[in-house]
């Protein structure tokens, strides 16, 4: 008996060519990919001619937590940003505002094919994790961890220990419950010690899960480390024996060569963050990254760094960007791109054994996509196109984990319309709670 | 006794500031803004509580004819995209092809809100202009052209004289025919002569019409200039007397300080094509040049230089990569942006007196935006986000010239499931008889 048979449909597996064919869920993972359907009986069949399915978008930078903040740091410079904008903003939010900025969040990424995302985390991890699990996707949750340097808001100031603790806690509660897993994190190493970077890679690989940081974000960052430590962020990582495969180097802009060596060397993945780089931070080397071997995902970074919360969009503007940036058009071809937004995204998140493409036996994430609007239908190359003339209106339904979260473009779990209603009123509250009026 | 009674709304006007309240619409005109409605009666009236109303977005560089090559130019170096994609593409296009390309790309315009382009022209201009009439979107025809050089594609060369007159033919049966005009157009310097230029920019300026010239794409381009005429492009155009208000330098993607200056002292207007740019020809240096005072309007190219055809996807785009390029989040801020792709369109292709904007007596160019979704419902300013956040699925409802092109969703003139899977099988069609299978 299968549960669902989806087909006929142009089928992407991203790890494999793509056919025309049916696949198969069973019991929540893919029982079958092939170009005739099993014999089996199926519960649900969805017919899919003319459609396109790939494995759900995986998002390696997405903070839920700022979704409520949309448009608060609009043409403004990073320390504005960060001082005047996102610190007040994080400060009046509560938990039950987290919770909904989660679950708002997460439904701009179903509609956008992104059945994935690492959350770095704020400071209302239990509310997250709540309303990322009510709209059903995946996710490696964190929770936004400082314990030193300057510029921290009040409120948010705890000890090496305290941060530690808080994140055990968070494992415990949430690792392996559903779909969501934890992740320990680090947001920069403007604010955080030796100590704490040092403890945290060693708890990560003891829960076999990853660490996220953000790094080498802007020059003055690696000015501060050099000041403070005596080298640059990447190298310094590699002295504490941090950099590796379970290190998620979130940004990474401003980096040498031989910075892109160490991460390439010791396998650390980059989280490729495209418009939310060149809209507050630079331009980072992907093209280079990519070139010496670096594995790298995509990410859409929160709301106020990156309006457009949207794989697609981001798998555009990485292609788009690096083809400028380097003046040459055949840098970031679209299989890499769509590669990079799936299968290199769930391996950057050491999850690339449970999802990221569809191949028989992982967990059913994945997109049915309709081919057939002005933007794609006349495409030369479907799978070309995925990358350069995909948009979100193209995205139909939307499983996570064999259960449908969106069909024919209506959510299954939510009232969207109530909750973008009561969205919106909450994030109008938080600015006047935060005094941005 | 009015036409259309649109609001109470967010109005945006682009050049006066916001408002919530009315627009009206009479005799295809606009014939009230303002904050309550008329008394007058309303024959049809659009309740439009929490919509925006902007004006209909400016395209000013779309190559109507190449819809129906979306992917050909995907991931290949400029040569390859030209010699072997895009004129074997050009030369396997018959009058119907076009007709249908230009129907299919004007479609596209419609449900990105776009209600006005520039068209650079192909071989088959009245098929073009037959596919946009039908449309019902407005157009500045053009024809592309091209006496001299080398690389012409066989079956395209034509005199100096021949260029003309067949131009001269062509404004006499579009310009004013509808919502057509025509523009006299120069394709490239390669492919220009001086005789050629300094005749067309006379008969433009006779006609009260514009230019459009492909002008300073590859630093190949100067070099060719510098060694056959003595000058760089821009420099050369100068000297003839050609740069003025009344020609629309396309791309500009490589100028120096001097060259940017030469565009701002003569009033010269640039086309800046984000995608197609970063894509292939390199980063133009939009934000030096609006510093400079040159008046910068937004377009998309054709589709296989960008395959989305969307001009709400090239002002996110264009804002955020000129942030990276300048690392300086506050070039391109987004009131400016959304000028740029509406009013500075409209003045860049001599037409703002007619649309652009939302004023009293303007024709009714206008758009209704639904931002109700998830992508937009909590943006802290709907403005900004108007260039931030906004996507196509935004886009409700859209008006030419007082008549709905497309309400709830809906294109009320055409069959738009039809001519998707006609344009999806001529566009194969196409590819076959040009050798690209």
């Amino acid at each position: 008996m299968t549960d669902v048979r989806i087909g006929p449909a142009l089928v992407v597996p991203v790890d494999a060519p793509p056919f025309t064919g049916y696949v198969e869920v069973t019991g929540g993972a893919i029982s079958h990919l092939g170009e005739a359907p099993t014999a089996a009986a199926a519960a649900e069949t969805v017919g899919a001619t003319g459609r396109i399915v790939v494995p759900g978008f995986v998002n390696t930078h997405c903070h839920t937590s700022q979704q409520l903040g949309r448009g608060l740091g609009d043409d403004v410079d990073l320390l504005t940003w960060l001082h005047e904008r996102i610190w007040p903003y994080e400060l009046a939010l509560t938990e039950a505002d987290a919770e909904l900025s989660a679950l708002v969040c997460a439904i701009e990424q179903i509609r956008n094919g992104t059945t994935l995302i690492a959350d770095p985390g704020g400071r209302h991890v239990d509310g997250m994790a709540r309303g990322i699990a009510a709209a059903g996707i995946r996710a490696l949750l964190g929770r936004s961890s400082m314990d030193s340097g300057d510029g921290r808001p009040k409120g948010d100031r705890e000890s090496t220990a305290e941060v530690l603790a808080a994140q055990d806690d968070l494992a415990a509660r949430w690792h392996g419950n559903g779909r969501l897993r934890f992740s320990y994190t680090l947001r920069t190493i403007f604010n955080c010690s030796d100590d704490l970077i040092t403890a945290t890679v060693e708890r990560a690989r003891a829960l076999g899960s990853v660490v996220q940081m953000h790094v080498a974000e802007i020059p003055e960052e690696n000015a501060h480390t050099v000041a403070t430590r005596g080298a640059t962020t990447v190298r310094h990582l590699a002295r504490l024996g941090a950099l590796g495969p379970d290190l998620l180097a979130v940004h990474a802009v401003w980096l040498d060569d031989d910075e892109i060596e160490l991460l390439a060397s010791s396998g650390c993945p980059v989280s490729h963050n495209a418009a939310s780089n060149y809209k507050i931070l630079g331009s980072p080397r992907i093209a280079d990254m990519l070139d010496a071997g670096v594995l790298v995902g995509l990410g859409t970074d929160g709301a106020p760094s990156n309006n457009r919360m949207s794989m697609i969009d981001e798998m555009w503007l990485a292609a788009i960007a690096q083809k400028g940036l380097r003046r040459d058009p055949t840098v970031l071809p679209a299989a890499a791109v769509l590669r990079m937004a799936t299968l290199d995204g769930a391996r950057a998140l050491g999850m690339a054994g449970l999802v990221g493409s569809l191949a028989l036996g992982k967990r059913a994430d994945l997109v049915l996509l309709d081919p057939f609007t002005a933007n794609f239908a006349t495409a030369a190359d479907p799978v070309s196109a995925l990358v350069t003339a995909l948009k979100s209106e193209n995205v139909e339904s939307v499983m996570c984990d064999g259960e449908w979260l969106m069909r024919d473009r209506r959510l299954t779990r939510i009232d969207e319309g109530a909750v973008l209603a009561e969205a919106a009123a909450r994030a109008a509250a938080v600015r006047r709670r935060a005094g941005m009026t």
